[in-house]
């Protein structure tokens, strides 16, 4: 099992705290914005007497409000085409567990989430990385490079749409081009889009749900984590029209029993949650990565393309090796008792020694700490090369 | 991955309740006892305005007072012992995958808790049971019949103590014998502890955690699902001495981020239930067993000994094949509007061909329901017997 490159630092920042430093976390997907309040009433003011099982698929009631939610977003989705998960985390693993066999091969756009390499891991199958390339602002590789990748052990594609780490969205074109690939090998399209609200622009977000021709192939990841700011919820969903799909990975779910109940009720709340909530908060994200992108650029040696969704973007520091950089400045750096803890972006590439003069940054904190933090960053870069160079 | 044997009968039920007959549930462990009121107001009272991502581990003030509970009831545990998880499954998932290499080879005393041969599917190791024995009311094999199954694949003995199907309570004299044996041939012992408290008679339950000279081999499984009738919250936790166990297993539940969090906020209130809360429990459970036994045994042909513990038991039935007869009373039969549910035996055996004419029965309704449903299984057996002959 490959460890968590994000959670891995986290003896460094409890270093960090204990020696009084304030830690800006610009490494973590946790945003500061607040759960909808119709999700925290409805925990509230639940009438259990017995918290009891569910049904392993979760909620018959959730399941068929989740289904509406989609149609209302023109998202192809029936009540029976849905298996609610403990998190988008399960919903990935039930979905590799389902369609692949020890050796099969998963090809995945790099950078990507770290933690799909543990998913694949734990289903045995292989990681083959395609380069999306910090210079084209992480779009789709080619078409072509993905054909070079595939071999008889090619069992499916997974994309993440809005990405993390890179916030980069992929066209409607994109998507069509991949599923065009994906009939063509008979190869699964697995789409995690668990970031799908988090747009800045006036781009669509396009399903894979909505791919013709291809339905029995694909296979979406989505969860409640990001969009009602519910990460510790852990409720996501599976969702794919392949009946086949569904009822191996039924099994997985009825070996866990069932996904935690009362946060399915608090998540069944979450669906009334009125548009205003997603304005307000696409707006202050919109306002946070405008401010992390201007003032990244301020900085010397530091490149970034502006992210079009989802709350990441990877940055090119002017340092060799940005594990190193970032447990630094957990351990060795402040500045006036402040410091930031970055996500070394290696580990979201699986192509040994690619990304190591990246980060990814996470813009989850309100503006006035993304200015403090990228100036502490600022600050730290010429102390972290002065000191090397000292040695 | 095999099916749960349990939970594939839930369509017959549904036709069954469709058609408008009352199902008894004897068959899953969903205990109709109230969750105590300190945790259902925990959750009522969160003064939480984002469900947000908590540790990896589970939440450190949790732990703390968890280990004090063990330690509360000398159970040698500490802190950083504890590995917080979502259920025990997860609990069982997280040993089986940080010991267990593909093919390794795991002993379980037969009948087991049928979702065990899924966890080890999913971690690709291979089950060896070890049978023990209805006439002699499953008290543990002998050690002479665990050793002649050890091979150089060995890993690991698991047991469930109290049990789940048997409800037989090892003895501290059985655990101290497994200890020998785990020590001498340096395999892992995996005591899955969830039914600990539920002990009707004057045996004391003795843990695998107070083993001594065998600690860095011994993991605990334990989960809130029954302790306080929360199957739903989905919080076990993973309990060993053994730091490498501790560090493999920190992986797993990093990747998938966290346990849920409401729910530890509910089981960390938990810890202060009342002592009359699980006397009253215990009372209720000991009148449930003793009502099932005396009504079973009304019936010709049945045969089941008095279960110590844990509120299950298995019964021999005057059946040919409980598979079918399970579903034979949830699709063909019903007396005057009602009909049963049980958990056919034959899952709970890794041996093709043992508990054919076996069932598992949880005593989890209350003693006026209890009655019913065995006068209904009385009814049925002959129906269903005869109906064979006429075909």
């Amino acid at each position: 099992m490959p460890e968590s490159p994000i959670r891995k630092l986290a003896p460094f920042a409890d270093l960090a705290k204990e020696k009084g430093h304030k830690v800006y976390h610009l490494n973590i997907g946790q945003p500061d914005i607040k759960s909808p309040e119709i999700a925290i009433n409805a925990i509230k003011n639940i009438q259990l007497d017995i918290i009891e099982y569910g049904p392993s698929a979760g909620y018959e009631s959730y399941r068929k409000k989740l289904a509406q939610f989609y149609t209302n977003q023109n998202v192809n989705v029936n009540t029976e085409d849905i298996l609610i998960t403990t998190g988008g985390s399960e919903a990935l693993l039930f979905a590799l567990g389902s369609i692949m066999d020890p050796e099969d091969e998963l090809i995945i756009p790099e950078p990507f989430y770290a933690n799909y390499s543990a998913f694949a891991a734990e289903s045995a199958a292989k990681v083959v990385p395609v380069n999306s390339g910090f210079e084209t602002g992480f779009e789709l590789p080619s078409i072509a490079d993905f054909e070079k990748l595939i071999t008889p052990k090619s069992k499916a594609i997974l994309i993440c749409n809005p990405n993390n780490p890179t916030g980069y969205l992929y066209s409607e074109s994109e998507i069509l081009q991949l599923g065009e690939l994906a009939k063509k090998h008979d190869l699964f399209l697995i789409a995690d889009e668990v970031y799908r609200e988090f747009i800045y622009g006036d781009d669509i977000h396009y399903s894979v749900m909505n791919l013709k021709g291809v339905e029995q192939n694909v296979i979406m990841i989505d969860s409640v984590s990001k969009r009602y700011s519910m990460c510790g919820a852990r409720i996501g969903c599976m969702v794919t029209k392949n009946k086949d799909v569904i009822a191996a990975a039924m099994k997985f779910a009825q070996a866990r029993l069932c996904p935690p109940t009362i946060a399915q009720i608090a998540c069944e709340a979450a669906i009334d949650t009125p548009k205003s909530y997603f304005d307000e908060v696409i707006s202050e994200y919109r306002d946070r990565r405008d401010t992390l992108v201007s003032e990244l650029n301020k900085i010397e040696g530091v490149k970034v393309s502006t992210p079009k969704a989802a709350f990441y973007c990877i940055a090119e520091l002017p340092v060799d090796n940005t594990d190193d950089f970032a447990q630094w400045l957990l351990e060795s750096y402040d500045l006036n008792g402040e410091t930031v803890m970055v996500a070394p972006a290696g580990g979201f590439y699986s192509t040994p020694g690619m990304g190591l003069n990246q980060v990814r940054i996470a813009y989850v904190l309100k503006k006035e700490d993304l200015i403090r933090a990228v100036a502490v960053l600022k600050e730290a870069i010429p102390a972290y090369n002065g000191r090397r160079k000292a040695l």
